[in-house]
């Protein structure tokens, strides 16, 4: 690392049964927006990130980081939004998602 | 509401199995700081937000949000650090924790 700012975390991703019942629930419970939403997933911003709600059988659950060298991780595919990430794994499992800072 | 500011995630907790490998992993792995550990969870800091590891058999995999009236959730139990929450489930059965803003 060439900084000491920390890292950020850009969204979680949850799974959800019935997306649309989760994004009521979400809209009614806090107080947050829907960035996107479609049948197989929506996306939430609150006030310091992002919630992504994910029907499981479509998009798995993850942790989104940016990271200042995401490239060193894997081939980064660049998304519809034009954010460009790839996705590994951490030793427990848990899928991660590095998204490049651009 | 009463406002229209956006309500924050407060922190994310993920399972881990092997707590110290998982720490190690996520201090090399990005730009983030140890707040707190101990041998059943340790909590990171980065620049947004705050993420948990914790072995599920001690705390449960979790997302926490701070809400203005958090108590109208339920009994709030204050904890160590001093933050005040309740715990409670999403409609497809996620762990949400609602924390008081103060």
């Amino acid at each position: 690392m060439t900084t000491t700012a920390l890292d950020s975390i850009h969204h979680v991703a949850i799974p959800v049964n019935d997306l649309a019942e989760a994004v009521a629930w979400y809209m009614h419970t806090f107080s947050c927006k829907i960035l996107y939403q479609d049948a197989t997933w929506a996306f939430l911003e609150f006030a310091n990130i992002r919630l992504a709600l994910v029907i499981p059988e479509q998009h798995p659950a993850h942790i989104a980081f940016t990271h200042p060298e995401a490239d060193s991780f894997g081939t980064l595919k660049t998304h519809r939004d034009g954010t460009r990430s790839t996705y590994i794994n951490d030793p427990a499992g848990n899928a991660v998602e590095i998204l490049a800072q651009d």
